[in-house]
């Protein structure tokens, strides 16, 4: 990560950053987690991907104990870098349920005639 | 949308909640914004992307003003119900800078051999 990046992401109050992760293949939106300035070093010293949890007040190791880590590709960040888009390649599933991705639930869909 | 749905979601403590927006035809990730509830029935009823903006404390119809608006094709929740996914059509560039996606900037990215 070129130097000094991380300081000029806007992290929220929290230091925390919210971060979208996609399937580098499939495109797939996989996830969405938060990220703070250690879980962002960690991401990118160890190409896997980092976040913090927010429930368990803890650094989390994507699938460390699942085995389903998540090969980071590339890290982007958006226009008012207040956001992450992860850019992965995942080893099985991302969400805890089994599912491919946690979006899996449609609330509203458009027929398309 | 399924009646009550609304009441599911977690909202935050702002009453918003996190909403990812990808171009349903390319799969890019195009931004990530926030939604409320009042933006979230306004774009199922008008089928055009709204959000809650937290810069500008209003409603924001995407593209009321560049005309850049998005039709929104489906809206998905997350597992835990924090977090919005939507896929849209959007009618032009997704970001003020006039960038398709508002994740045009990288800050790292691993070389494959």
């Amino acid at each position: 990560m070129s130097d000094g990046v991380a300081d000029r992401l806007k992290w929220d109050e929290r230091g925390l950053i919210t971060t979208v992760v996609q399937d580098a293949s499939t495109q797939q939106v996989l996830m969405v987690a938060w990220t703070n300035a250690e879980a962002l070093n960690l991401t990118v010293q160890t190409g896997e991907a980092h976040f913090w949890s927010r429930s368990r007040s803890e650094l989390w190791h994507k699938g460390a104990t699942s085995g389903h880590v998540m090969r980071v590709r590339e890290v982007r960040v958006d226009c008012d870098g207040d956001t992450l888009l992860l850019l992965v390649d995942p080893a099985g599933p991302a969400c805890h349920t089994g599912q491919t991705s946690c979006f899996f639930r449609s609330i509203h869909e458009v027929q398309i005639n």
